[in-house]
């Protein structure tokens, strides 16, 4: 995607966005850049009091700003567009700029389709795609170029699979999921017996299946159900190499970043937030709404909307308590143990 | 893999399996689901009193069940298999049930083979994978869809190969070895000298081994090494998004859990279990049958059989008396440095 | 690569990397091994006391060893080349013995080819590559099976680009940059706003630019800015399976090793060292040398030179005394309640 040409003045900006101009109405706008980078014609934003430096400095002639942080503000360098929420802004803002690739509609002529494949309205197919025989497509979508779809997967409308990603057989993706480069979707999971000949094998008979608006990072790997099957939630999103192993359930609208790694049979119910790095064992339930400190290492079930953080995970303030005290403790040791030694065991 | 339409009897699925059958012996199952989905006509397993409420509440018609654990269910609500261990149990029935996909041998009319690459008996080559000059690989092979495998690799009996997997040159791979799809063998690490002009690369004439029976997770990297060779021993089984480096030397029957991190030479053993996210620092040597938490950061050489957890990784009981101290001693820190200043330095 | 037939004199080889011998300087040597697996007719390295014992039952016949570690050794039982710096000299070594593998120049039949594609000199393209329009590369490229390069990137001189690998649209790649297999570059990053309708994607305006010289791992992820651009600064290696957020933006000769994940807008300056497992914050700045230790959790700015590690992340020295503090506290734990309990809080 790419900037386009068309130009827009401050007041049809604010508009948009639905913010409150301070300024000048009439300058017109080519493109967003960042406070450094933004020059005259151009519209930044002010995402926190951090950038505060930066935004006294800019050459920007419109800088997108939350009503709270434009209070705050006096002698202003540039024009003020004043928003509740600066990030809803700038999507709405970057969307005006941004010019939509036309996707290009067709099959290519080098990608392999099996029998019995069939897709509604228009489709993209690119090169060296492969689709096993019965996958069933929606409306719009797009493959793209040496993706891998295996037999039997149902796709929804509007689905997007990345460059060089992998859907496994059976797999069932619902309507507007990205599923980015080199994804592995639906893949046998990490399940083994032990045995005197070693460890053998479980068969995965389950499926794994994607909810409505569901997107996975590039290189993130979903293994099917051994016997149940693995879950991701509408409106979950799902960041760059994140492990999700058999038979995980996840709920609607998590938030799952970089790194993650969730062990078998987990459940993460809706609206749970898991910052990058952090890790889950197996069998666990995480309440509705809980936040996962980026690499928290959790062994216990979470209760809903707790805030947890460090290894073995608990409470984020007690972590901080007990960090503060060691703190606060550690120049003590020596004089401690004399008086430990003095007053006896 | 699908579950198939035969049904078997409670009683031919407890001779299956070697258990007790306690209930009715001549209902037919035709599938196996976990106790919360399960129905009439189906089978369920136990595996854990976590999960006693979903069993009490189950529609199943038959369940397997540890002996142990058997032996304390009151008034089962459905007729018991008890058997010594569930999970080996559950993986023969579900071996009863499932239905292996027959592959289709034969070479996809896109595949690429360069000169001199042979194999023998039956063989399966996917749509635009490539095989450089002399691979060489044995029979009942499968390599899917837009693998690569360069020059001068060998690969054993029965080996299968995942799409958009890569094998590098020289690569040696045993029997029965599974390469899940995305997974990296035999790439050149990372590896440099620090001159004047940066740092630059070291040449890695090694080759990455892979012992009979060893698998390798979907998306994991695995080196090839620099002088040496990286080596997996047979039996050892590797996660998803796991990083072996160069020179690494694992031993057999090794469980490597997913996004697990070897740094370059270090020496695992026989028998050791490395849970997920752990990370070992290079040049360290872990002894038979240790076992390393997850995300445990080793730095130092681990005693045989020894259970380590926490970064830098200790005893894993170390550990646990380390955190009761710290949250005993949190609340008491006002009052200890109170004390400390009555007491003096 | 693997090593050639040539054989070299130990005193061709201490010419060869600038060191001193002791011993014979007529022995023929046909290649390099480690000490372990060396024989007679071969060149072995001692990069660390460590591998003294080794060292001591070597059969190779010369060794590459440091100078301050040669004056200690009496009764060395082989040749000894000793050097200021035994990885460099080894390099220098292994260049010698090893045998470039001669490109195979030409585009392969089945490669994909959109219009105004462009290149200088020599190109190597492989099986089922595909690139979109207005690629341009420069000269002696090497783009191997399956990778796809999107329209309107542009690469340098020497650049090699694996298998499976994913540059994505307008990416801006340096000469004699390495990407590996399976490595994601310049994909849309994991950006969303909160609405009432969910999380809705931002749209990624921004590019992906990698400097000189920078190489990315296997299966590494580099997302694309969403205003402004993400940058990796020439000079810097990157590991396998690292992430490298939107608008991250790090600058030249910097080392991240494998599993490491920086968050979105975070900027690490010249010369950082940031070791495995590592995890970064979005929005900090980390000072030119700074080194990061393995698993390091850093969620503030750290000063130019500082070495941390730990969760958070803090002085390493820090670290170091808080631990040996709670070491010594744990078996106090109850006399220091009994003392508190007597003087009261």
């Amino acid at each position: 995607m790419n900037q386009r040409s068309d130009r827009f003045t401050c007041s049809e900006i604010a508009d948009r966005v639905g913010g409150t101009l301070n300024g000048q109405p009439n300058i017109r706008l080519a493109g967003i850049k960042t406070l450094e980078r933004a020059g005259p014609g151009e519209l930044s934003f002010l995402v926190s009091t951090r950038y505060l430096e930066q935004f006294r400095n800019t050459n920007a002639d419109a800088v997108l700003v939350s009503t709270q942080l434009s209070s705050t503000i006096i002698n202003s360098p540039t024009t003020l567009i004043s928003v509740a929420d600066v990030r809803t802004a700038l999507r709405e803002a970057l969307d005006l700029f941004s010019q939509q690739p036309t996707s290009c509609w067709g099959i290519d002529r080098t990608a392999r389709l099996g029998t019995g494949v069939s897709w509604e309205g228009r489709i993209s197919i690119g090169a060296f795609a492969k689709l096993g025989s019965n996958v069933i497509l929606g409306r719009d979508c797009v493959i793209n170029d040496g993706a891998v779809i295996e037999a039997n997967a149902t796709i929804g409308d509007e689905c997007y699979v990345g460059s060089n990603a992998y859907v496994g057989s059976s797999t069932k993706v619902g309507n507007r999921v990205v599923i980015k480069p080199g994804a592995r979707i639906g893949t046998s999971g990490y399940g083994y017996t032990q045995t005197d000949d070693g460890h053998i094998r479980m068969p995965h008979l389950g499926r794994c299946i994607l909810g409505d608006d569901v997107e996975i990072g590039s290189n993130s790997t979903v293994d099917r159900g051994s016997v149940d099957d693995t879950i991701v939630g509408p409106g979950t999103k799902v960041d760059n190499l994140v492990q999700i192993a058999h038979n995980v359930r996840i709920g609607q609208r998590c938030l799952i970043m970089s790194q993650v790694g969730l062990a078998g049979s987990t459940i993460v119910e809706d609206d749970v937030s898991i910052a990058g790095q952090a890790g889950l064992a197996g069998h666990l339930t995480i309440g509705k709404r809980a936040r996962l400190a980026a690499q928290a290492g959790v062994i216990g079930d979470i209760p809903a909307g707790q805030t947890v953080s460090g290894y073995p995970a608990r409470a984020h303030r007690e972590v901080l308590r007990q960090a503060a005290a060691l703190r606060r403790l550690t120049p003590l040791v020596s004089t401690l143990e004399k008086i430990v030694e003095k007053n006896g065991p």
